[in-house]
């Protein structure tokens, strides 16, 4: 497995869904920077499982255990090790569908690979690992912070309801993370109705990078651009990622689509605010297309382990709309990109 | 800079677009493997400017000389070294722009990052470089061919043109390789239209890989679909990326989206082949945003290096619309991804 | 910092001498390799403090627990989280000290490159750091043994003392780890004579590896020796290493010191086991030169941070000779540097 | 195969000893660092073949060119590719020994890695691809004096005969890159010795850093001495490698070899220049175990590819001492260790 990302600010998780817990070694912090114990649980409650009626039943308190890395509440240099434990661990649910392939899951791909797999909650491949992320990528955030860098993102489509405006205090408001308010209810209720027929849906984040220095990125193989796609797709989640006007650049003539230049910057931004690879000082701008939750209660054909073909009917307690937590793990991702991005750019002064 | 990709089967490539020449240094091919100077020619070949009225007339014939790495026509296992020597550079249209920032370039972002910048048909960040990759990924391509994978790109947008379906046999056989030869002429007419207008005009590639075995990539940070993701965004023209169903799986539910199992297989393939990071024995589906060619012959606002608002024109030789080229280079970056998730794949039997 | 090792078998390891505990996580281990945490426990016993009156006298259970990638006492292919706690930390004895810098230690290094340092026990810098690459190499040690690959190392040497024969059974039947019964005694009185002096001394391991296959290593960069010399050195006591004959070829005519070849085979193994920096056969034969421990309670000329002169006595709990205990170092160290070479020599197939 | 090294200052080798050429990515230098061509052919006219009786009589002018990466004779951060041509490539020698394995050299092991293997004088296990190294190490050379930082090697034996004191100025004064000129004659006459009678002889090399910074290094894995150690071992010739006392350490007490400090800093340097990992601001001391060359014209026992015994008698051009040519490529090493150590410490400040 490739469990860690990052060059020089670098993360390697572990853990599963139900075995004793889940952790980060986050390597390449520089020393001095204040933390608290406090700045990363706050980001883990978040993304923890029951916040609301719309997110899994599964109550994790996700406490985080600062094991090195911090002496006197200031980084030292040396590498973070983070440490949160799995309490509610209900296997049972899991027992039944042991030899089954559960559709829109990793389970038949990790079987093939590795030949053996800890099925208990998707085991390795679950998204329980992404609280690994949303705990390094709370460092990364209050570095950025130092920086004047700010990353905030949010639901901008579930299902067939759009949001039509960007409120930035309105996300942490509803239970949906929309920045648009007035569709928030009808969000909501797409995702109570999916629930109520033991169904799911998708939908669509954004995310919005301000205050970023122009230059960050690594050309011609770490590009800005690339190394935020790179961090997006490794979200199990994720279908597809534009940047500024993404597909819509497409069917644009050049003229149409460059941001011309005025009073010593741009005049538009329709690149999402990258350019050759770079940031170019104008915000960020990423869309993050989200599948529906696969696991569902509704019966569905499969196959089992040795190729039969099976019903199976996916029990646990499942997120009928991942939108919502998966807000603070993009957020954390692109935390993490950013955090390396500036470290790496130091590297171009001698 | 960061100029390699691949963790195992790893290039290193070098050079700007009105330099001595372009390079690449393929590192980690196996053995045993037979290689013609032909093998990389012929790809070279599709991706060469000046092979029709709709790509740049700059002439270069793009001659790859092998430097290293290949005795008696096969591979050693030594790093393979490939040169590309720079005929045609015709820097002189540069001069009157050196101290311009292009709309939609790299030559602000480079600027504020290098301080000093190798303006000539835009130095390292020029498209040029993609011969490169090119020559490279055809060494992967035969590789993949061996074990009966197949990679291939086409166009399915230009401007407002859409392809209504796949030939594969059809793609070289028109100008701007779409695979729905219906579509075609219209979408050359597209570009056409453009050319005469001092414009260009962006589109959608889809690639399409076929015949992977099961369980390739590196999860989770290595993911099959984050490393396409890294090389696609890599790509300096890339806006979008979409894999299977993209941004469409976000408006489903997910016992629409889920893609069922039978007879051993899949039923369906919205997922695009890739499972929790892994292939999944379907075909890989990839959808990608081409944005407009950025240099145009239209006066455009900009500024230069002083902040001072200007005009600017940018003659040179460009692609009205870089699809048709852009095919062979995704096409390689794939290879170069997939060469690379099988001999990690070799990594998880002890 | 840079707390991590190896390419596909990779270790990242934390933790500090006196904080909450340590911990590595290995991954790339393949998947279906039987492993009990008693695997684990039994060489971090070989290591751990307080086993014989010449190593230091801090208790430490060093207790390991394994927080993932296994799944009934099986590898699953997921990264494998290992912690051990921290008990007996006794900072008190570092309080008088925290602004002195001990001679021979990493204070002085870490404060002008971190500004800020935990000085309790050495902090990061501590050779406690080491329980994790022994744990993370008792797993590669368990694969090597399932190739038929062994592992050994021993005390050569102590102050003026030689070793002048090896016997594989007698390493673990004295407390410094000699493989010659006859000098183990007059070995220990050194280190009895050096401890009663509130003094230490220095001594030389050897570390030999049967049942190598041939063509291990990854020539020119990675080659076999390459990534051992950079595993020993990047254990803190290390001064010099050697293969084979070592500096005694610098005094040879190649005549002397060629190993000729005959019956297949070789007839000599002057080389130690390296060849073009590929694993020939022959067993590996490396020599390690080990500083005295720097900790000693005899009084020294050191400066403090303000740059003053200051007398400082090392009192804390130290091994007067840390030989015995690093030979389990050194050994967890040439175990994950072969079982990242076996696993990468796998892609040398296509 | 693995020919990059370096993380940041970072280099990408290719090239055989009678193929079309070699060559070196270089990538990672900063923009801005004012670079002549003349500034690398002068390091690879130091260790070229040809300078005196005592090397190789192939006759490579090694004249190298610079294909990319330097604009009015700046660094742009774009990677710098490099390019030697070989010239004189008489391989008729080797025909006779295409399937006889030389001994003391890569061809055994070479055979059983790749199954195919370029015989041609080494092929890329052959020392000319040190070339590259010193090519790559120029830059980095260059970039060090900026700093006041200077590197300096030079044989400090030759068989038997042992330099005594050190000149800086004299090392380039005899064709045995001495630094003691009473002993040069001495040295060189033990040199020709061994060519009269078709055999070669080893020696050692002490390499010296002046001028550093205090606190180069990255801990835990990528000690500054760890890379260094990397950097040595990956030179085909070295067989042993010490820092500052290196295995004298061995036979002292702690209180012997301990570097007291006063007045500010060290009082002493059998450290040799590193701390904990991290350079201490003295200078750096390395001592270099050079094997004697393999290639020598007398009859030896060896096997061929069926594993039949057979006698050998290299011909060719070899070089019966290497010393004097390895002193370039030591220093190289050293160069682009530190240099790569520069640039990653800059990560340290946020």
């Amino acid at each position: 497995m490739s469990s860690s990302f990052g060059q020089i600010f670098k993360i390697s998780t572990f853990g599963e869904s139900h075995g004793a817990g889940i952790g980060v070694v986050v390597d390449g912090v520089p020393s001095g920077i204040e933390l608290f114990r406090e700045d990363i649980q706050k980001e883990l409650d978040r993304r923890r499982p029951g916040q609301s009626l719309m997110t899994t039943k599964r109550s994790e308190a996700d406490q985080v255990e600062i094991l090195s890395g911090v002496f006197r509440n200031t980084t030292t240099g040396a590498p973070i090790g983070l440490l949160i434990r799995n309490k509610d661990t209900d296997s049972s649910k899991y027992d039944a569908i042991e030899d089954l392939y559960r559709p829109g899951h990793a389970d038949y791909t990790y079987d093939k690979k590795y030949a053996l797999r800890d099925h208990r909650g998707g085991g390795r491949s679950s998204g329980r690992e992404t609280a690994c992320r949303v705990a390094a990528g709370a460092i990364a955030r209050k570095m950025l912070k130092l920086k004047g860098i700010d990353i905030l993102a949010a639901t901008i489509q579930v299902q067939d309801v759009y949001a039509q405006k960007w409120l930035d205090d309105e996300i942490e408001n509803n239970s949906i993370r929309t920045a648009d308010p007035d569709v928030a209810e009808e969000m909501a209720n797409r995702v109570k109705a999916a629930m109520r027929n033991a169904d799911s849906v998708g939908g669509v984040l954004e995310c919005r990078v301000k205050g970023l220095p122009v230059g960050l990125g690594e050309p011609l193989y770490d590009k800005l651009d690339a190394m935020l796609a790179h961090a997006m797709f490794s979200i199990g989640t994720v279908r597809g990622l534009t940047f500024g006007n993404g597909f819509e650049a497409s069917g644009l003539l050049g003229s149409e689509n460059n941001d011309a230049m005025e009073g010593g910057s741009f005049a538009s931004n329709r690149c999402g605010g990258i350019l050759g690879g770079l940031s170019n000082g104008m915000p960020i701008i990423m869309k993050i297309a989200i599948k529906p939750t696969p696991s569902i209660a509704t019966y569905q054909a499969t196959i089992d382990k040795s190729g039969q073909d099976q019903k199976i009917r996916v029990e646990g307690r499942h997120d009928p709309c991942i939108c919502p937590r998966a807000v603070p793990v993009v957020e954390a991702m692109t935390a993490l990109v950013l955090a390396d991005a500036i470290l790496l750019n130091k590297c171009q002064n001698w």
